[in-house]
């Protein structure tokens, strides 16, 4: 026992953060940091879990809570998945790959970028439990590739994301003069050249890319309950409730604000992830009681990255599971199926149910 | 690409108004910047689009959006035009010349203030898309010769403001000491000899003003809507929602919490402009959604003109423009007319509907 | 025109007791400042100022606004007068005396306190317009000498203070160990000596302290709606909505926020008066339009008291008196009566009404 | 009277918390003063006080008023015991011993921690008003020695909580390295030694702990009103709404918010207490005004008993029911039965009722 406050290993996400910070050098930790304009949707994303709070149950005799659950008929060990970032050498060496190990080493699933720094195979060969992110690109025969190479090496479901039509501004990025780095991704050739992404996607060209692989069709960036609908009505099997990490369109509604709208108006016709602002346990809790199945987890994975490679993804992913688990116990919640609505309650007085 | 924190060109109008401050006299910056008493309605302005979200769609096939719209018939290539500010000289030698040209480079209005500190003609030979702005003098002859005068150069549209009967009490300016520039104005004689506006203009007092010239009246500085449906009684073809952007009753509704119920209540009779608080792109199209044909910026342009003259307006405007555009593209929307109340929604957890 | 902040006259109230705490003791200071407890009502006070926003009025033609009106028949020239507060000589050599005079050349009403640091009869020897509060005293003897004292020396209404049953745990004190002076008060003994207020006053008591005089009854430190309706009952004329300027009980609603209720229940029974957080002429508007017929002033004037004696009471009345003047003006009320509910909403989107 | 701010004797709660943590170890501080992970659900339990203001009564004569009230039949001088609060000579060298004493000089009630660091007897040595507070432990011997320990030795009832499923994670702990201390509890093992406390309590568990003795049964750490329906299902005579003063479920519900609705459920079958986040005597009033019976009072306590011993716990107690005394005296409350729900509106303007 010390009086003074130490600075050793991390105890909670905000501390990685806190740790990778230190590390990067501004324009790296800004690129990943930030968000669009004035950071309004990327503090939303925060703040829209202040809302919320836990009414716990007790006495359940829970000794020990399982957070096991399925995403799209695949087990997962906690209802956490990776989700996809760009450019993940910028902080580690082994980027993608040591993140896409620690994935699978704590029972989840990693999911790719279209703009990662390692390979579709290469990541392939580091676990079996991954998905793979699509930014459909202008040219048809580079999505064609890609989707297929994805499906050849074993990904788990195809997410394409639909909040992506045009670069969102990120001015640390403009201060910095920050630009994506060169031959960083898998498509074997730099998007810094410009726009390859396709900006003018439609509802029509959904058909066309599911038409080239088996792979479940999973929709990221979707805030509107009628883009909901539509996602289904064209074969989407999941849904990532998502404003891009607030660095698309600045004043965006925040992740969780969108979630219960959207579960309600989709009556479990498709899986609905959120991604946005998870820090803690609780966080999770919330995102499930609101309908989420899961959550996809993002910046803080970066800076466990960023800190210990591989091992420090790993303690994130440990840590947040020690939260949930604690939660869930906590709460009275012996398993995930057992997180429901009733768990929640807006921030104020209870009121009688 | 750079570590150290830039300090470049401005990326987006904040950062305009920081570095006009760092050119500006104290006196003069708070001339322009400060608002009535306390500033409760000057913040206000801002606070009141924190009120809203933006709730984006996706997937809809978006090229590159078309930012045109007309306001009173005339065809403008951003739903922006230029608010009336008062002794733009004060900030730069060419003063509104330069802002009349900028804005027509961009394809917009720009407005006219009585208080200019340029004359009605030498601004209409910088542009041909200028509107007038009136303050009705105490003396008839004289606000005959202004609208007069105006009609004759060219003017598109009579902007008479209407939330001026007294000057509005701004502490900054007897902080400083600051007072109004002789001969600063387009009236030929000093402002500063007196209140040579008339502080109790009335309803019936519009009729004879229409009857001064053929230009189609906008009313300035309406924010209850039993005044905008008087307005249209009146013959106002166009209102601007406006509280003089804080400088005039302090605690005043801000303007864009006034907007919903003017426009409920003028049903397409006149067009409805709003005026203050716009700061970005997200701004705009929250005022549109809510209702609005077009927004009319004040302060940043003027921070625009301090920094770099003609330059500066247009960049400001370019940025907004930029801003504007991938906020349509972000949000789902081709055209301005695809700017609808479905756009926002309250801040927090966004209702099914 | 200078570009330094210049030191010179208060502009506002707020500068008033900027410039006055710097001139008194800590303790003396923190005696009028200060509240109850943690402070909660004493800043609920202005913050509930902020709950409402004016929707000013256009184009009504007003030249000069009259701020006249009268208050249990006496006509005062505007609707503001002076709260009864102790021992003003601790803030100036010529305490009440200079407030009365000051009180009088405004054309408004001073209002006496039983723990005044002048005389009944020295008072009144400055003003022919003044109502005296009471505290009722322990022994009934006193009480009837004060009364008869007051009405013979011409008080204008008996201000009974019911909020007073022992005197507020205000810790600024007890952190200075400030005690009130000996010899202040007007009941010719040192209040103290110990509790001499009667902290078991009852609504029977009231019968006969009406009994004492001919003067009308205004019963001050009433904040529930059932309170006001007793107050009638028991032939109060006037009802002065506050909470001892957050100095008695804390966490006791604000002023403003009990004057609706109140004024629904009292049905123009009686007038109602609010004390309490005044700091602008928009206040004072805002109390007005929730059915006010007047405000009284406390603390900003005391600080005029310290910075300049009488004159400086006249200047913070009149630089009040020009603040509302204007708030009228720019507000399109040519009279008191002008000043209606229409003139207010709650802070956020206006509704259509 | 000084000009000076004197740092003399700390005139209310907070100032007791300062003092203490000027005396403590950081680690030690931390331990005490700390909640689980971000400390959401600490900051809400004060904040929720916050929510709710008084509308005080007037002229009802009040003398003096009665503070005292019974708790499960036995009485108690104020509506305010201390709760169970572990190691408490971890802070002062009587720890338990000086706290139980102070208690009973005030006329109320201490309840001993399991988790105590002194022994049943010895406490059961200075106080008859004692109640105790079980954890019950993996080994039913265990939980039954400690039950008939306490029954022997008088205590009044036996309050079990039942929000310590597994021990909250405290990060200000792991941070400093804090452990609790080996020998320190009445069960006379080291609790450091492991969880030695049961995980995994049921409702069926209940009905044999209550088998073990004649005392009356309070569940102490409900916060849904489900529960406080299964606890008077289950025997339960009392129920403690607590958070367990946020060291628990981080971003569960604040301990005031939860109250109405579990009073509501109660319907006056099992008296119900408020423990988390009492400060001061208005606190004390809200919590009965919205249906508590009592408070238990802890941080506070021990911050006293930190800085003086029994007389800290002692003075922290006088000055509550001081505050108490104020606050029933300025709000017309002769009686505690005359704090009702009458007494408290939302924050706000007040509706009218």
């Amino acid at each position: 026992m010390t009086d003074e406050y130490p600075v050793s290993a991390p105890v909670n996400l905000h501390e990685y953060e806190v740790a990778a910070r230190a590390l990067l050098p501004p324009a790296v930790y800004g690129f990943f940091a930030g968000g669009a304009e004035d950071e309004v949707t990327l503090r939303a994303n925060r703040v829209a879990f202040e809302h919320w709070r836990l009414l716990p149950r007790v006495l359940r005799a829970i000794r020990e809570p399982d957070l096991a659950t399925t995403v799209l008929g695949q087990s997962i060990s906690l209802p956490v998945m990776l989700t996809p970032l760009a450019y993940q050498r910028l902080v580690h060496a082994e980027g993608e790959l040591a993140a896409a190990r620690a994935a699978r080493t704590a029972g989840t699933i990693f999911t790719l970028s279209t703009s990662a720094s390692s390979t579709i195979e290469d990541v392939a060969a580091q676990t079996d439990q991954w998905w793979f992110q699509l930014y459909v690109q202008r040219e048809r025969e580079v999505t064609r590739s890609l989707v297929q190479r994805a499906e050849a090496a074993g990904a788990g479901a195809l997410v394409i994301t639909v909040d992506f039509p045009v670069l969102g501004r990120r001015e640390s990025d403009l201060r910095y003069g920050f630009t994506v780095p060169e031959r960083a991704n898998v498509v074997d050739r730099p998007l810094a050249e410009g726009a390859t992404h396709s900006w003018a996607l439609g509802w029509d060209d959904l058909e066309w890319i599911a038409s080239l692989s088996q792979l479940p069709i999973v929709l990221k960036g979707i805030l509107a309950a009628e883009d909901a609908v539509l996602a289904i009505e064209h074969g989407a099997r999941g849904i990532v409730v998502s404003n891009h990490g607030g660095r698309q369109l600045d004043s965006a509604v925040a992740a969780l604000d969108a979630l219960p709208a959207i579960v309600a108006a989709v009556e479990s016709q498709a899986e609905i992830y959120l991604d946005g602002g998870i820090r803690r346990g609780v966080d999770v809790l919330k995102a499930l009681a609101l309908g989420a199945r899961a959550v996809l987890l993002g910046r803080p994975f970066v800076w466990g990255l960023t800190v210990r490679g591989e091992a420090g993804v790993a303690h994130v992913l440990e840590l947040l599971r020690a939260e949930i688990a604690m939660a869930m116990t906590l709460s009275g919640c012996a398993h995930i199926e057992g997180v429901t609505r009733a768990l929640v309650v807006p921030e104020g007085v209870v009121e009688r149910r």
